[in-house]
């Protein structure tokens, strides 16, 4: 029986390295002839890293970068083992965990330290750059990232306009100058798996904003900013930006990658497969059974997450689609005309979060175990 | 595809009757070609008189008793479809559900009750009566059940001991001079998953008279009785009771049953499942997939309850048997040596148990329609 086992992290419970380990051993427990293919993978959230340099023996790179709130911080890239592509966090550099949330302030908050990333990656010879955007702190438009790499923004004075989100409203001007003209040839991706437009009342100021410490004064503030400095990109680089759909994730950094940097977005999930070949593996595989998770199924899962990909995968070649969570909740079920077979969750008995979060180990192996001995009796 | 769906109750939350209808539901909407045959069934729990009566079309019988603290109770048995075997569940009559925890006290509570059922069952032309044991507030030895039907207990003085286990001590002799004949005739099975002895460490009083409100004064009073009374009945009818393993179940009405009636002890799932047929059922009808399931599976399972029975059919007969339970607790694993397939609890997320009972139908449906979408997958 050739199984494929590919989830995705529980956060704040169980890698998707731990996953995929628990259930290796739980299956080969009740079927030992069971041929067992583990995938490390992750949608563009939290260990997506991790889960590219694994799969492609590619490497991680450390950098002493700016964190949102100008201390240094430590980030962590990866570039894959095609020695071209580097995959980016920018949470790692630019993430709401570098703060207390009492110093949160998105007036303030800088997405300086992905700009060095960025630039770090190039420097080492990277020619694609895969952004994962979830988690940030910031809502600056990526002006920060921007200004890493070069370039500079003024005021109607031809004055620096500083940093933040809080200068976004002096913008009058954009200057390349001073760029290294290699990052106009970057090929870059942003994984995103969200719509929202740069503006409006479903853009990034209105929606994310009040997460990462703004009130509603400094929301009304950083709306006029972003309205302001979107029509400074348009003009300047003849794109259409501030309804451009997914534009506002991140605090508005499809803005600066979109806008000025020629990126594209993608869904997560797409992106990261495809950098895997995931399809093709899939494919060539003849797997009996597919196994897929995450710590929450619910109705956020069909916006493109992995085991919403992995079942489309899964009916694409007609292979069943186990999917074990830690917890289930409504609105997910249209994925069972996408390919989804079956969805249990680990929790054996009436407990708290933090219970299930203690014993995860433990209900994950439970419950692969179970989900085995029934597939062994079915399929003989 | 063939199923049989044999589940005991979830206690507190949702009867066999309602496991039956959800499982037929939720497999039906996944699987709609399935044969699904639904067997309402209980252990000797709570349920057995229901069960029985609705697989064999008997009847329901209801008789106002004395309750177990001399008050009278509505109380109800059941007649099998064969009209001579009667199911009593011992709680109808002499059950803690007839009192307040305050007027619990095994000094004074009788088992008159159940033996007012069983005489009006004998009355109905009955040859046989089985009863469950489960939910007694007495700790009587059965002294009550055998006052009702005609036997008489005196002191030293040979006046009557009167009732309740505070009688016991003073017992010098048994008179059956008014005992209706065909009582002796009566065929007496006793559905008893537990090996307590009537007395001692391990015996009726010690283990079972706190819940039944037992102070540390009453039960060393009360093992005194029961000793005495064991030995009376012991040298009045020459049969070994005090150490027999299940005599102390129900507060000692082995002594009783086993000693003066000359009844037996089975477990309640044999018994039950004997006297609708259940092995015959699945020896003869090819099913695919077995599912059962009760509240709480852990390792008080293995004591003879019913998924451990259906498991062990399922095994005999080389199928499948699944299990879908309210909770699962450690214990049980020797189950899957035993006929166990998979077990599954219904619980999808972290929730406290008030939860899981308001919405044990839909937990339960969902559980049962992933299975079903599983299996109906994999047996393709």
């Amino acid at each position: 029986m050739n199984i494929l086992v590919v989830s995705d992290s529980f956060k704040g419970s169980l890698t998707s390295s731990e996953i995929c380990d628990i259930a290796n051993s739980a299956i080969l427990a009740v079927i030992p002839q069971a041929n067992v293919k583990k995938i490390v993978l992750a949608d563009g959230g939290e260990g997506s890293v991790e889960a590219l340099v694994l799969n492609t023996e590619g490497s991680f790179h450390e950098c002493i970068v700016t964190g949102p709130f100008f201390k240094k911080v430590k980030a962590v890239y990866g570039i894959l083992g095609d020695y071209k592509t580097a995959i980016i966090e920018m949470s790692s550099a630019s993430g709401i965990m570098h703060a207390n949330k009492e110093e949160l302030n998105p007036m303030v908050a800088t997405s300086y330290g992905t700009g060095e990333l960025i630039l770090d990656a190039m420097k080492k010879g990277c020619k694609k750059i895969v952004i994962g955007i979830g988690g940030s702190a910031t809502n600056d438009g990526g002006l920060g990232m921007l200004q890493a790499l070069g370039f500079e923004f003024f005021d109607e004075k031809g004055d620096a306009v500083g940093q933040g989100g809080q200068a976004l409203i002096n913008v009058r001007s954009i200057s390349s100058t001073k760029v290294l003209p290699e990052i106009f040839d970057l090929e870059i991706h942003v994984a995103c798996d969200v719509n929202n437009p740069l503006i409006g009342e479903q853009g990034a100021t209105r929606i994310y904003g009040p997460q990462k410490g703004g009130t509603n004064e400094m929301l009304e503030l950083l709306e006029k900013g972003m309205i302001n400095y979107g029509n400074v990109i348009e003009n300047t680089f003849s794109k259409s930006i501030l309804n451009y759909p997914g534009a506002g994730a991140a605090g508005g950094m499809g803005a600066g990658l979109l806008g000025i940097l020629n990126g594209t977005l993608d869904s997560g999930f797409k992106l990261i497969s495809d950098l895997i070949g995931l399809e093709e593996i899939i494919n060539s595989s003849k797997f009996d059974y597919i196994f897929t998770g995450e710590g929450q199924i619910n109705h956020q899962t069909l916006n493109g997450k992995l085991p919403f990909g992995v079942a489309q995968l899964g009916q694409k070649f007609g292979i069943p689609v186990i999917a074990v969570a830690g917890s289930i909740d409504k609105g997910f079920e249209e994925m069972y005309e996408k390919g989804l077979t079956s969805v249990f969750s680990i929790i054996n008995q009436p407990m708290v979060l933090d219970e299930a979060i203690i014993n995860a180990k433990d209900l994950l192996y439970q419950t692969y175990f179970n989900i085995a001995t029934l597939i062994n009796k079915s399929s003989k």
